[in-house]
């Protein structure tokens, strides 16, 4: 006997005859693809449901700002009770329409500014977070629970099929595009510009529902410019212990820097520090970050060979593109970048090194703070173990022998996990303290955990202006603790220390100090600093860097 | 003062004038971007340099076999010294280039069926093999430091102008081509047919340099069929096993099943147990899988609602097409897959469950076996915790409480690995083992380490037909390993148990039987598979789908 299938027959295909109908709907707004961007609004009450889930393209740089603010102007009678995922929260938009009851339920990554208010409006009960993610699951979940019903995305330009380009910043674009366009969603863009011929095709028409073309260009942050002016000898100082301290000895070649004056002061180092120690060609060849203008120079003196980025930078565009050996550029000359696959590269590199506002004494780090809801972004990702990773490298065979030493575990390499914080941050706040302030977040916001960014499990070294300390090197939690004490410095998590097991820690290689390095500490000036302004990277760059008026000082 | 950059002017874009003067020396083969079947071995002779690096798009399923075979044939004094990256080594043309001299470096994720002719190359010095990889972690290189100079991909169809259209199975062609085409390298597609308006464009024909139809269509393996008729009551019981002591009491609602019988028949008692159960609605809602067809009774039956495909699966094409509210597909109708998102999704889900070949006391397991190199797919990216993941889920949470339970470490979720094995396979082969083959291997082809599939610390569960290992809530290595000898049955292994200290884990729960799962060993019989041969799958999908002749047994 063979069992029968015995179920009531049922639609299989609703998604794509919902589809259809909303696109019936709104076709009297468009001629093609393209709708007025005095249409917008209509546009979208017309194609959107209550309850639906919603995109808003929202990058690190690169925000669909137009199509935004047209959502949070839409009739809340109309369109109510959405759910965003949507990895950026950076515009007032972005939570007006929670505020106007527009929106309820929110799956994202990051909000920065926004994280006050976003406190606010949750505590208020008219924002419900779903969760808070890091890029990369963010989108996974996109082709899992989260899949957006309509998605709201940002290019450069549009041709009269609705091909898109999306200059530099592609972004999430693929990401939040593929996810919502094969499950039968719809996609709509705005554009800066309606063109004949499109300088490359970065997302096909039929990916596409609508296309309008925004009144302005939409909004970019520069969030990735640092002015090297701004770099303290402290810095330099930490920059060198990184460079002669880690990247020598684990042969570091494939690596991410997180943003900041801390990772730019290393760049920074490199065609001078670096080069004086013979490490050309032997550490920092190939990167997973956005284009900083802080690495031109060691781009040009030919340290670092290549770079694929997440997103652009304002500025580098003409850099980049004469720089193709070394960014990964389309046919028409500008920047192809790609978050998904620029997270995944980070991810299976030898190093992540990225600064944090607070360590415990366990190595948990986290950026929360009191009373704002901030996000992860890609620091999570990028700076945990790759235990899905399987081919070697020195640096990775390395750690990972130093942190089984002495134990019968299997061979496996190890990532390097790396903190590069000053013991004090702004205000005298220190860096190294008893118990995060996200413990205390995750009973404000009523958290499934306390928001941590990186884990002290995943976490190998912490430098600060004391020295290195080897975390993955220490066979209990309780020399764990002293080693960070052992680099806080004058924190009282640092005074703190047991000072004999310092010293114990010291000769042990776990700890050490610049002069332990063989780091003369009145060398570490900003004389070391290949370029000490923006205006020196511009000379770097041949006058192809052309930062925004904001870093012009001449 | 400032310095000054005293760096010798160098050339920037050499890739791309190189890549401009091959093309330029190929026009001759080509009428816009299309060459004859005739002229490829001429356009690879032409357009190959020695030394290149070349991608031969090989996934799981779909194959570039024609450019492959010519690939092959071209004059080793012409082409020699390629290094080749490629995920899925399966033809013997992928070999062949190397007996040949035409390549000689290889970096790839799984050899499967080629894997002794490949150990022989190896020990023969014909092969280098740099790493065997997981399938992520070689995409994510192709945007670091092994980037492709020349890829040949696999496509469906092609227009005039070279926009191409995979067909369901697009699996690692994004992939590939992104991090070909934007690095100034060279992408040939070859296709088995050239239209005039494609159902869909999958990659943009500016992404493209040549496209060649191929002189018949190119090969897949349907590698994810398992006949219902070969599943024995030992793998029901088991099944029974998983759904009532894991994904039950997880709450397990997202994940990836590996390939094999086992989990096969975990599919095929969801519409009948896990009903009984009352798990509907519960449990097993979306799936990061192939469209394996023992699936069909889940989704028919309402338990699996959505699933994202790495690649497709031969005869489920209008199964697939008409139940588009479940699977991603494009405007045409047919599936869009994508391994890369397909693998991220399944990495941040909430459990893997796979089989494997040996299983060692620290719960360390790998399919390695001696004089083959298989290499790992997929399996080790699934089956590791995912330490970048922030957002939370029942069971994750569950797990990771279980985890720490008594260790006053920082609460963070886990991700639920599933080793599920019988504990003799083929040959009255022992599954459990003191020590692993792998081993061995590292010795006879000098690995940097042993090659581990999923490691012992990322492993939570074992399940076998003894019963349920639950190894995450092992206090000591020494428990964990009574635990796992706790379910090894009559192998050496399972036999050397501690008898009363795996007594006392039942009492713990962390060993549980049939029995204490209220399970009823003598209910676990055939008659509960939803469908017991392939043509009750058919039926169960009205005759949507069409399995492979191979299959058909009726």
């Amino acid at each position: 006997m063979n069992p029968t299938p015995q179920v009531a027959p049922r639609a299989w295909n609703t998604l794509a005859d919902d589809k259809a109908s909303r696109l019936a709907l709104a076709a009297h707004l468009a001629r093609g693809k393209h709708v007025d961007a005095a249409d917008a609004v209509a546009l979208i009450e017309t194609i959107l449901r209550p309850g639906d889930r919603v995109c808003i393209e929202g990058n690190n740089q690169k925000h669909a700002d137009f199509l935004s603010a047209c959502l949070a102007k839409a009739d809340p009678q109309r369109v109510h009770d959405l759910h965003i995922v949507q990895s950026n929260l950076a515009l007032a938009s972005h939570l007006d329409v929670f505020e106007r009851g527009i929106a309820r339920d929110l799956d994202f990554c990051y909000s920065g500014d926004q994280g006050v208010r976003m406190g606010r409006l949750i505590k208020e009960g008219r924002i419900r977070v779903g969760a808070i993610h890091t890029y990369l699951e963010l989108y996974s979940r996109y082709f899992v629970d989260l899949t957006p019903r309509v998605a709201f995305v940002a290019a450069q330009s549009a041709d009269a099929q609705g091909n898109l380009y999306t200059g530099p910043n592609t972004e999430d674009t693929p990401a939040v595009v593929e996810g919502t366009a094969f499950k039968n969603g719809i996609v709509i863009a705005q554009v800066n510009e309606i063109v004949d011929v499109l300088p490359r095709v970065d997302v096909p028409s039929d990916w596409v529902s609508f296309v309008v073309k925004a009144p302005k260009p939409h909004y970019i942050e520069p969030i990735f410019t640092r002015d090297p002016a701004l770099i303290s000898e402290v810095q330099v100082l930490m920059a060198m212990m990184v460079v002669k301290g880690l990247y020598a000895p684990y042969q570091v070649r494939r690596l991410n820097h997180g943003i900041g004056f801390d990772t730019a002061a290393i760049e920074l180092i490199l065609p001078t520090y670096a080069e004086s120690l013979g490490l050309r060609d032997k550490i920092c060849e190939y990167m997973s970050v956005n284009p900083c203008p802080t690495l031109i120079p060691a781009i040009e003196s030919g340290f670092v060979k290549g770079i694929h980025c997440a997103g652009s930078e304002l500025g580098m565009e003409r850099y980049v593109a004469q720089r193709s050996d070394v960014f990964f550029t389309g046919p028409d000359g500008s920047m192809r970048s790609n978050r998904a696959f620029c997270q995944l590269a980070g991810h299976y590199a030898d190093l992540f090194i990225g600064s944090t506002l607070q360590i415990d004494l366990k190595g948990n780090s986290s950026t929360a703070t009191l009373n704002r809801i901030a996000g992860f972004g890609g620091a999570p990702n990028f700076g945990s173990e790759s235990r899905g990773r399987r081919h070697s490298s020195p640096g990775w065979l390395k750690a990972g022998a130093e942190g089984r030493a002495g134990l019968s575990r299997m061979p496996r390499g190890r990532k390097l996990v790396v903190q590069l914080v000053e013991t004090f941050r702004e205000k005298m706040q220190p860096t190294f303290v008893e118990r995060l302030d996200a413990w205390q977040l995750q009973e404000d916001f009523a958290l499934d955990l306390p928001p941590v960014m990186v884990y002290g499990d995943d976490l190998t070294h912490v430098v600060t202006e004391e020295g290195i300390a080897h975390l993955h090197r220490c066979a209990t939690l309780r020399e764990r603790e002293q080693a960070i004490r052992g680099v806080a410095g004058y924190t009282p998590a640092g005074l703190a220390r047991d000072r004999r097991e310092v010293e114990n820690l010291r000769d042990k290689g776990i700890v050490q100090r610049p002069e332990d390095l063989g780091i003369d500490p009145r060398l570490a000036t900003r004389d070391l600093l290949a370029a000490r302004s923006v205006k020196d990277l511009v000379r770097w760059s041949g006058g192809l860097y052309d930062p925004p008026r904001r870093f012009r000082h001449w």
